[in-house]
């Protein structure tokens, strides 16, 4: 059978929106909701009230602390968010967006798309790890959707294209990894340019992650890849190092000659 | 100007509804709200609590005693159902029933879209009315949707068609490097990657630079990309080297004490 995307809620604060967009996952054909730090907790009665007999959905939610944790099993996330501030990842319709999980859910990837808290949307940091921004094509008059109402667009387009089939040819490229792996590159990465002294000035350090896994974030690198350059961190930060060690310690030995 | 589609909500029932679908009508750019015998009765306060600001569909809204009345001035009107219990009028996806109201609202022809009851729906007399049925593509497991998700749909596929399916164009994304400074950054970090001993044996060096070249460049790096990926390279390969350099130098510096 095919994937399905996952619906990821990130600081969702009502419980009803969290139970609207269960129910029109149902409608759609999804069930695999993913909660991150819902504000209220959970479960929350409220939130099955709302659902109107969708209740599958919400028995099997996950619960994660963090968005990291949210989508590590998955290798395509799309961002949903009305204003683009990533100039730097690619700005979907929502009818792109879905073309884009058909075809990743057609050859066997999990993938999921992503949403922020109703009155914040998602930060740029969570953003920054997804692959591409989907946005609805909103009136600049009232441009603020619904959480449900999003999800309720994302799940009729992912149903419109799963129904169309997905296209035979993207089987080809070897998958990305999932974003577990691509994070722990991340994280040595920048590890790596902490003791470099890379990240400066300080307050600089956010911004400049950012946009390092952003740029990195769109190559979708395979397993093999991101194992390729973890090696190419090492290499550079290590073995530059061991040359310039061997080079003092002959040095510390010519002195104590 | 375009004419728009209205919205005709019959018998609704529940005024969160009502200010739902104001809200995502507004969303979406439709303004023109149609309310015929809405159970509660009209205006209700918790119509416009439930719109989010989105108070002049609901400002403007017209009630009315009979559909014939509410649809009297219109030449094309799409009746939403899940179930079409009606085979002899023809039976439209979303997406089709926008091409055709957008093909209507482009001649002048005004035009709208009907909806029933929270829990009762269209009867079969009020889809009579109706040029053709609209369904969206639910699934068998859960198939009743909610009022004003399905407003959104109708909305949303609306504009999509009225936009000719183009999303809203966000400044484009800044053009990836010219291949000259992508070049400059490869062999940078080919050159160090040699210096650091990473290319292993020797002969497999050509397809290790392939296979990081390719990694690297299905991302589209921008310029601003190279410049920061070229100071991560020099930042990793001397950095380090500089910690490690002044490690030696002090071990070097006890030993001759």
């Amino acid at each position: 059978m095919m994937n399905r995307p996952c619906i990821i809620l990130k600081d969702a604060q009502l419980a009803e929106n969290i139970g609207a967009a269960a129910r029109v996952m149902a409608n759609f054909g999804l069930s695999d909701l993913r909660l991150v730090r819902p504000r209220d907790g959970w479960p929350q009665p409220r939130a099955w009230a709302s659902a109107s007999g969708a209740h599958w959905p919400l028995d099997e939610a996950t619960v994660f602390e963090s968005l990291t944790d949210a989508i590590a099993d998955l290798t395509l996330v799309l961002a949903t968010t009305a204003r683009p501030r990533e100039a730097t990842l690619p700005v979907l319709s929502p009818r792109e967006g879905a073309a884009q999980l058909s075809a990743a859910a057609g050859a066997g990837r999990a993938c999921g798309v992503l949403f922020g808290g109703e009155r914040a949307g998602l930060e740029a940091d969570d953003i920054a790890l997804c692959q591409a921004i989907v946005t609805a094509p909103v009136d600049e008059r009232h441009h603020s959707l619904n959480l449900a109402q999003a999800v309720a667009i994302t799940a009729y387009e992912w149903r419109m294209a799963a129904a169309q089939g997905a296209p035979a040819a993207f089987g080809a490229a070897p998958p990305p990894a999932e974003h577990g792996a691509l994070l722990g590159f991340y994280e040595q990465l920048e590890s790596e340019l902490d003791a470099a002294g890379f990240f400066h000035p300080a307050e600089k350090r956010p911004s400049m992650v950012r946009n390092l896994r952003v740029a990195l974030g769109r190559a979708g690198f395979t397993d093999q890849e991101v194992r390729t350059l973890r090696g190419v961190v090492t290499a550079l930060s290590r073995g530059r190092g061991r040359v310039l060690e061997k080079l003092a310690a002959r040095k510390a030995a010519r002195l104590t000659e």
